[in-house]
């Protein structure tokens, strides 16, 4: 039961981040999306956004990262996430993911609504994840 | 209807790579997610994995990537992607991503399926992802 009391309906966690180009040119080496949407001044500037816009599975990570270090935290795991891309996200733009509990669905599964809004307070991605938390030890978190 | 006619059911591509332990650092340092579980070697030598996972959105990273690169290729855009983590992926795992176009939605919507297999055949990533193709531009891809 401790597991399951930890967590409550409407506990929420933040954080923000400013993507840089650096953070699109990297993600683009890692995973080798090298999409020019994504890279390539020239080729963004015919586009509908005018310039160019950040990966939506980067802006993915900011969630990837608030539940990974604070809702629920170190340790945790993911079992799925949805993703709705609602709009651009642009160099220079300062993104918040944000985590809030919507179902505590058992002591090893809970439902999160995740989302990450610009400086203008758009959303620009939202969805769902559903996670296990770090499993209790000793009474204490395993990260503890 | 000639961007309709470009895309037909069943049409697939993919894209293998090798996740190696810069790629977790590396995305770690872009996206803030240090949760141990992806970078420390003590704390996931106690996990039910007994050694480090890549980040989940890592691994989507690559279904970004064959949806950006080969299909439909360079100046797609994303509209939504559904992820469910099946398996771990380990540093040194080799990944597939493979994208499948299960519905032409419209001229300006496909839905592909989207998998992740690594190199025992297991498939570790599955969901769908429903795109935007590149435009196309006097009778041709925009990015030609």
């Amino acid at each position: 039961m401790q597991g399951n009391l930890m967590y409550t309906l409407g506990q929420a966690a933040e954080m923000t981040k400013i993507i840089t180009e650096e953070d699109v040119f990297l993600f683009a080496g890692i995973t080798g999306d090298r999409n020019p949407v994504h890279i390539s001044k020239e080729f963004a500037a015919k586009t509908r956004f005018g310039e160019r816009i950040a990966h939506g599975i980067l802006t993915a990570g900011l969630i990837s990262a608030v539940i990974g270090m604070k809702l629920p935290g170190p340790g945790c795991l993911y079992v799925s996430q949805t993703l709705q891309f609602l709009g651009p996200v642009k160099i220079g733009d300062e993104i918040t993911a944000r985590a809030e509990i919507v179902e505590v669905i058992s002591e090893k599964r809970l439902r999160l609504r995740t989302q990450c809004i610009n400086q203008r307070k758009e959303t620009v991605l939202d969805g769902e994840a559903i996670i296990v938390p770090p499993r209790p030890v000793r009474g204490k978190q395993a990260n503890s």
